[in-house]
């Protein structure tokens, strides 16, 4: 069982920052690289998953993690609030669309998730309908995996609550981050041990594991997540398909 | 009036290629900056349409124009033979709902201009039906840049007969390339002069100006398309949006 409380928010000590950019940016060039072989392969998918809370760096992570892989090879969705005709379907229906094709890297921006984690915090949803979506999500990512060969990496991006106000501070101060600001961030902070408790919850009841990465500096967490990305392309057995006599 | 076999496949004489190739790099990475602006204005939206012949370097051109930009702020859309359901519909209908909304940049690797070269050539419409369709081609593009404030850059990769002969034959010698090798294209090459004859009228009856990109070298492809795309991004006053007293 995961108790986020117990698990650091930051770098381990003593690491080099310096040192630890330079590496990041060898494994995205490396990432970049993967990918177009997948591509080319056209027999893996994989799924990237970004959860975590206001200014905790879903976007700051895609851009600096598939910053270097080519726009043919990789997609990003970002799930909003629902539109009206999404809201007059069942939860999971504007996510199974986006599902990765073979070949493909597709990154969830927020994701079918925020239908347990948001809608829980507020009580929008009974405990009951939690619990079934919370089967579903895991039939779904069974399926993506077992019937499409999609691999999930799930991170949360696990941000303590001193570190988020003044990321949300920077987005008033200063001028290049004000269009980041939204005042009603500052509104559900104020939920906050309720959200790490269904956050908790989700992550210890989800069939996929999901990945805790540190993320109070910006560095670390970019590097964290590159390796784990690497790591699990490295383990993919990609290779270039090749003609065989004859084929050409 | 355009004549491609009066334009030039290569780069003009004397011009040295690791310091373009550097150049490149640093655009590449200018214009990865520019989009963040541009996603963060939510104001401008950029289209870019590549169109060539098969092995002009469509997708190599995005990797190396847009490589250094982040998912988040470009996606692209390949446009592949119709799907039966597609088929069924105008041959606008796919292409329509992929413009790309305020603040992003699309790439369309092959496009709507599809459906006036391929199946001309091979006379499946009527040039009757040809002309409704530039028509209705000519429209479409107005509305983006009228009514979504679009910029459009439509490149045709412009590349010589005996470069595509090289190119299609690497994929079949390199094994890294056979991935990419279709014997449908030594097919479709047959037809080169006709494949001329209708890019030159598509470019010519177009309302918004086509590029015409050599791209017989590889580097000098990336930088000249990298630069219209700096360029122009360049033009298109942007800024982050800064919060007024009071707005926070």
């Amino acid at each position: 069982m995961i108790d986020l409380s117990k698990i650091s928010t930051r770098a381990p000590e003593g690491l080099d920052k310096d040192k630890t950019k330079k590496k990041t940016e060898k494994i995205a060039k490396r990432i970049g690289e993967l990918a177009e072989i997948m591509k080319a392969q056209k027999k893996h998918s994989l799924l990237i998953v970004f959860q975590g809370m206001d200014s905790s760096g879903k976007d700051g992570s895609t851009e600096h993690v598939f910053g270097a892989t080519s726009p043919s090879h990789v997609s990003v969705k970002g799930f909003k609030k629902p539109t009206e005709e999404e809201f007059a379907h069942d939860f999971l229906w504007r996510v199974t669309k986006e599902a990765p094709a073979k070949g493909m890297i597709k990154i969830f921006v927020r994701s079918h998730y925020e239908d347990i984690l948001v809608q829980r915090v507020h009580k929008w949803v009974t405990e009951e309908r939690v619990t079934q979506r919370i089967n579903a999500i895991n039939a779904w990512e069974t399926l993506l995996i077992e019937d499409n060969n999609t691999t999930i990496l799930k991170f949360y991006l696990h941000l303590s609550k001193e570190r988020q106000e003044e990321k949300l501070q920077e987005r008033i101060d200063i001028p290049e981050k004000n269009w980041k600001h939204n005042p009603g961030d500052w509104e559900e902070r104020k939920f906050w041990d309720e959200y790490m408790r269904v956050y908790e919850d989700a992550i210890n009841r989800s069939v996929v594991p999901w990945i805790i990465a540190p993320v109070d500096q910006r560095w670390y967490r970019n590097y964290f997540i590159a390796s784990k990305v690497l790591e699990t392309m490295e383990n993919m057995d990609l290779e270039f398909p090749i003609l065989k006599d004859g084929q050409a």
